[in-house]
């Protein structure tokens, strides 16, 4: 491709609109234009990468077995209602009429969708296993669509869906497609972790993400310096012996006056703030609930959820903790708290000489007991790992890292096939539910990561595998018909090895060349001027490590196929 | 690919939802499935033909040096605020609020969009030219889909934007595209004709369709026996020499009881239906319009429209036809009538001797001099042109044939880069609008009419240009294992060779395999039973001839090689 030929609205400014590196870079090198919130046009060199990206992808699917189908974008609310996630699935879900007064949704996942088609097909046990796989445009409705590309509401993914004829079937399917992602993720070159994840929305029983590591990220993940464990921090089970307090005094309530926060409590009380207890008090699906956890941890949400199948979950209003604990919000307490539901973390399990709020303004109970003085229904683990805890598998030392999360991958188990009928008959004719699997990748996402973890202060730094283009060939002096001649020579050379080229014949300044070059940032660059050309060489920048090499043009082909190698296995690929 | 790892759902019975043969073979074949009303899944072997398709439209439009894009499904109002066409679009434009209230919709098309994109980047006339597409998913919300692909509510569609600096520049552009279209229909070996063509719900000011023929086409196309005049029907012009009519007596209202048609009243009078004149009387944006044509022709509503720039048009109602002509349905005419707008075919230019209605029941005029007697606003091409009139460009005979409309050029001017400020500084830095033309291809519908003009009583016959597989290798004794060891040799071979083939290597009857590759149409079909593999031969069969030749197994590569070249040339590829 000739540059000159080309559509490249690189920019000069940052732009105002964008939040984070790799928007802010990929409306710069002229890759994506936003049409309006979360909703953006891929240019030229955007979709290059794009098309590049899902190539990798199919490729992958294919070579584990998956078939591509196309599925629709706009789907009928039947499904979803017989699926149960007309009324669950929440704004994101967005619905309209047709000119008949139907009801649509534009689809965010396709489950529904997978499911009718293949119930109506698939009879028999010789039709399974089935793995199906699309790419396509998806849309969910953000409340706050942002970070361009990160967090879109319409994006393209990489959604497959496996359908077997039992759970063990079910599980190799799971791990076919969990090595194929390790592969897909490998070939782009990423550095990126398998994680254990919670299955969220789309239910099911087991899952892991695929995270592209990257100090922006919005994940955290887990991951033991001696074991394999690698979890989302979501999901990481927080293990811990059990704490012996020794005996405590009788209860106590104290006046801790105007000391609502954990800090001030302890401070006041000259305690470590984990011998204080939070209280907190929550809506979950319209009935209050309690949770007592250490003063020194976050509860996880998300753990929540799924250990108590709540589907809505907010913290309560400073009127809702007035009425249920009698008093004004940061003194609320599981003592004489007339909420049924309390349940603690598993921390707290024998914990004894602690610290809880008294259901009074100002006060405290002090010495408490929790197994005598404390009812609690259940104890479960319902905090955030901290980077102190031990690996919940080895016991050995955590590490946080910061992920973006580009794969999920689900074991679905018979929740739609049941919600939706969608049976075989097996061997002995009898009827049963088809086991299902889903597998998602954020295509356009993973366009968003790679430039998270790959830039420098000029631009892009992009995987070769994913490169718009995997050369650029600058010629410096495009009034030189020498130097521009030799130019159209590697030009063809490098056409000619299949190469995906670049041929920089703007008549512009050598400066302005090599600043789109970095901001787009092309693997390898060819510069030719006039001094290299005397030489006898072309100068090739490898744009990650930024070294440089004169290649000579006499044998340009096998110098350069070298440099490309050499390029390529620093990327690791 | 194996058949037994492939996913083909065919159906054995006609499935009753079908109307035409295209959507009937399409879903026997297990190609396509209907979700809902006009919104269909492609399986895996439609998405192949999809792709096939897609990637011949891609290669073409690159070559012609047009750069390729994606841009969203979902768009927002103000866009198409700004270009008129939110309220002038009917309700084909899907529209919708997102979950903040704000309004959206489905893009049918992507004219707004692209000049949103380019009128923020293209700043100068070196810029320009500058030819953008995209294949991607579109929406109409059509009253009444059907069909299945032919006319879907989601399809895929090709659709690319050309800006100029000027005319002569998009005169330029537009008949590049021309001639990327007539090559992209070449290469995929279908029957087609480029004809002139209304500019319709688009706009601009001209246009070519690329009709498929078929004789299920929806469309009727007129063409020239003796010139290179080829139209659609809508868009052809009826010219015609003048009548001499010979002197006329006065005028005479005669009683003509109960005779509403123009065969009834010609019958009555004892003349013939070209000298009767009738008055249609409409509603034309909200006003009423009458127009005035001969007793044996049908008003063209396109050219009207075209000709008067009017967006609704509608027949008037019966009570709208008695308030104007003051008189029930079937006696109006244009003498006295209260209506200011009077529109009259060419054709009646100078007539005399013919017959109106008097706007009195059971009553005629007869002996009309429509110079003298009739108060005519405009004279103009009002009619269809009828396979009876001679070519408007050269006198010669024409020809009607039936055809499916695929791909659609138009020149637009600056239509929409007036109406959204699309400008550009020229080489003096005045300010110019850019200069239009928009190019659309119906990649699924391709899919469609490629069947409806290629199909016998066993199924599909595909071009291999687009079939999903270009060979079906059919093992007839999959439990013979001598013969199987050929059939895989013979599969490797063939992959070797870089062809696309499907290797049938079910656990079923001969019958079953040659019913599903005669009925999904495989151009040819490579089958090896026990008996030709004594002979050392394959059987090769050509789906569109029905020839069949035997292969010899020594030399394979070579024999076949031959044979698919004779399969190609005889698609005329």
């Amino acid at each position: 491709m000739r540059f000159s030929r080309y559509y490249v609205p690189t920019l000069k400014e940052d732009p105002a609109e964008a939040e984070v590196v790799s928007h802010r870079l990929l409306l710069r090198a002229g890759m994506i234009r936003k049409l309006t919130s979360g909703i953006y046009s891929f240019l030229p060199l955007g979709l290059r990468t794009l098309q590049k990206i899902s190539q990798i992808v199919r490729e992958e699917m294919n070579r584990a077995g998956c078939l591509e189908v196309m599925l629709p974008v706009v789907q009928p609310c039947e499904i979803w209602k017989e699926s149960g996630r007309w009324d669950f699935y929440g704004k994101e879900l967005l619905r309209f009429k047709d000119r008949h007064g139907r009801d649509f949704c534009l689809g965010p996942t396709h489950e529904e969708v997978i499911v009718d088609l293949i119930r109506h097909e698939v009879r028999s046990y010789r039709q399974l296993p089935l793995n199906l796989y699309q790419i396509h445009t998806k849309f969910r409705d953000e409340i706050r669509p942002r970070f361009g590309l990160m967090r879109g509401r319409e994006f393209i993914m990489k959604d497959g869906y496996s359908f077997d004829r039992d759970e063990e079937g079910a599980e190799k399917s799971y791990w076919q497609m969990y090595e194929a992602y390790m592969r897909i993720f490998e070939r782009i070159g990423l550095d990126f972790r398998a994680v254990e994840a919670d299955t969220g929305q789309i239910g099911g029983s087991f899952s892991h993400e695929f995270m592209v590591l990257a100090e922006t990220g919005e994940d955290t993940i887990c991951i033991c310096t001696s074991c394999e464990f690698a979890s989302n921090l979501e999901k990481a089970e927080v293990v811990r012996g059990e704490v012996e307090d020794g005996p405590c005094p009788p209860l106590e309530m104290v006046y801790t006056p105007g000391k609502h926060t954990v800090e001030e409590v302890a401070e006041f009380l000259g305690v470590s703030s984990d011998r204080i207890v939070k209280t907190l008090l929550y809506e979950a699906d319209g009935r209050p609930i309690a949770f007592l956890i250490p003063g020194d941890r976050d509860l996880n949400e998300a753990k929540v959820r799924a250990h108590l199948g709540i589907n809505e979950l907010r913290l309560a209003s400073a009127s809702q903790v007035e009425q249920w604990s009698g008093c004004e919000v940061g003194f609320a307490g599981p003592i004489g708290l007339s909420i049924g539901d309390i349940y603690a973390d598993r921390l707290l399990k024998g914990r004894k000489g602690v610290i809880v709020g008294a259901n009074k303004k100002d006060h405290h109970y002090v010495n408490v007991d929790i197994s005598r003085d404390v009812k609690v229904g259940h104890y479960m683990d319902l905090v955030n790992i901290s980077e102190n805890d031990p690996c919940p598998r080895c016991g050995g030392p955590l590490r946080f890292l910061k992920g973006i999360e580009v794969g999920h991958v689900f074991k679905l188990g018979t929740k739609y096939s049941r919600a939706m009928n969608a049976t075989y008959l097996d061997e002995n004719g009898k009827e049963r539910y088809m086991v299902m699997g889903c597998y998602g990748i954020g295509v356009s996402r993973i366009m968003a990561a790679a430039i998270e973890q790959n830039h420098d202060q000029h631009g892009i730094i992009f995987p070769p595998s994913i490169a718009p283009f995997e050369v650029a060939l600058l010629a410096l002096d495009v009034g030189d018909a020498i130097l521009m001649k030799e130019c159209e020579n590697l030009y063809n050379s490098l056409l000619e090895m299949g190469i995906d080229v670049i041929f920089d014949d703007r008549d512009l300044r050598p400066g302005f060349k090599f600043k789109d070059a970095d901001l787009i940032g092309f693997p390898i660059q060819l510069i030719l001027g006039k001094k290299s050309l005397k030489q006898g060489v072309v100068e090739a920048k490898d744009r990650k490590s930024g070294e440089r090499k004169d290649l000579p043009l006499e044998d340009f082909k096998e110098h350069f196929l070298t440099f490309r190698d050499e390029v390529w296995k620093a990327w690791g690929i």
